[in-house]
């Protein structure tokens, strides 16, 4: 399970505030935090407030990358920000995201063939999010089909079938978990899955409760990765946790440690 | 999902002391206190150091019965135990269980029938547990088609696919949430599913944290039921919460607590 910290995003106070004032302490302790707590990739978003928006994540970028080498998950709808920030990152990164639309698909794959990052691809298209397993899994065959055009190997390319809040949108949690588990059959290699998890509790009372256990439900279906809060230390060791059930990771009475290091 | 309480059995010190006293009180107290917590089933399990079996059996069935109208899960090894305590239950009961082996399988679905009972058929016949899913599926099949021959609908039928202690078998993990998934394959209706949940985290560190993790990991699988510590809370909201996560139940802020009032 790769663990995508989401916490680098203007839509924190604190992050937007940082970005306004260019201090890059805030970002800086957050990129560390979010490491020692187990995360594989940093999510850099810069938010909603940003005028400047490349700007803005070029320089989100060069300052995490200061204080760590772990790779980071371009997360912008801006394409020209996402493209000038593959310029600076020092490991192969992966794009956040790509819906099912030719044009968009075009742009952003020429740019993951270039810069050899990963993409996350959206199950969902100029109409919107699919209700069911069965459109979200036609719309995930047209990313891997048009990655593989564009010589983007399936396992680089990172589904997500986009989880609603549950107290919203209720009845698509089981089809979610269904796409997860088809997504699988659709190539060989097959692609990659990852969810924002926090979409799935946005409005409930204990979040926190809701997050972890639509976490380990979506593993038992095959997700590969999640955008999460990896300092969430209960969600950490419950993800630690369904990996040894699934038997990912050899059981030893320390197994919690050794996933929260295991990136090290 | 229903929730089959564990905590009436003689491995547990306290009820173990109660059988040898004809000790009320305790029995009574662990028969209010599941029900309140929220479980469907009560098990009824006279433990190992019992022995006069049926005795105890149907004492613990009476001492229950006198504080709670929840039906009960008669737990044992000896079915002469089972039968004469049958005679004494007031709602169906469900008989805790019965391996895929043909003379065992003739005593109690003959049981099942005449009694109109419940049964809880093992993954597993005298050459032990399987380690694959195929395997299990295959001994699912031989207790559908017999229950069947005994006018027992599948859906009368639970189906525990076995789990061992994650530190020492844990490959068969992923086999137990696969079988999960085919049982349900079946027939139609369908069998019905159950663990019992507590075997999981044997000889773990925190056993709880192992034990919800698995819980709703196997209900996204299908598992339908479980034999649980019905007062361990955090186990009892993981499950309300699965239950939100498929759709089972209509969300609403206080969804815990209406998950474990709904068997009132």
């Amino acid at each position: 399970m790769l663990i995508i910290g989401e916490r680098i995003n203007g839509m924190f106070r604190d992050i937007a505030k940082a970005i306004k004032d260019r201090d890059p302490v805030p970002v800086q302790e957050w990129a560390r935090k979010q490491e020692d707590a187990g995360a594989h990739y940093l999510d850099i978003n810069v938010g909603p407030g940003s005028t400047e928006v490349a700007e803005a994540m070029k320089w989100l970028v060069e300052t995490t990358q200061e204080v760590t080498d772990l790779p980071l998950a371009l997360d912008s709808t801006r394409y020209d920000a996402i493209e000038e920030s593959l310029k600076l990152c020092k490991r192969p990164a992966m794009i956040n995201s790509v819906p099912a639309e030719a044009a968009k698909m075009e742009r952003v794959f020429t740019m993951a063939a270039e810069y050899n990052a990963e993409v996350i691809g959206l199950a969902m298209n100029e109409e919107g999010i699919p209700k069911d397993a069965e459109s979200r899994i036609a719309l995930a065959m047209e990313l891997v089909a048009t990655a593989d055009a564009y010589g983007i190997s399936p396992d680089r390319l990172f589904i997500d079938p986009l989880v609603l809040p549950c107290n919203v949108g209720q009845d698509h949690g089981p089809e979610v978990f269904e796409t997860l588990r088809q997504v699988k059959l659709l190539s060989n290699p097959p692609p990659k899955t990852t969810v924002g998890l926090s979409n799935i509790s946005q409005g409930t009372i204990d979040r926190e409760l809701v997050n972890r256990t639509f976490a380990v439900m979506a593993m038992a279906a095959g997700l590969d990765s999640a955008i999460v809060d990896a300092c969430d230390d209960e969600l950490m060791a419950a993800i630690a946790t369904a990996r040894i059930l699934l038997n990912m990771d050899i059981y030893c009475d320390s197994y919690v440690d050794v996933f929260r290091k295991s990136n090290k």
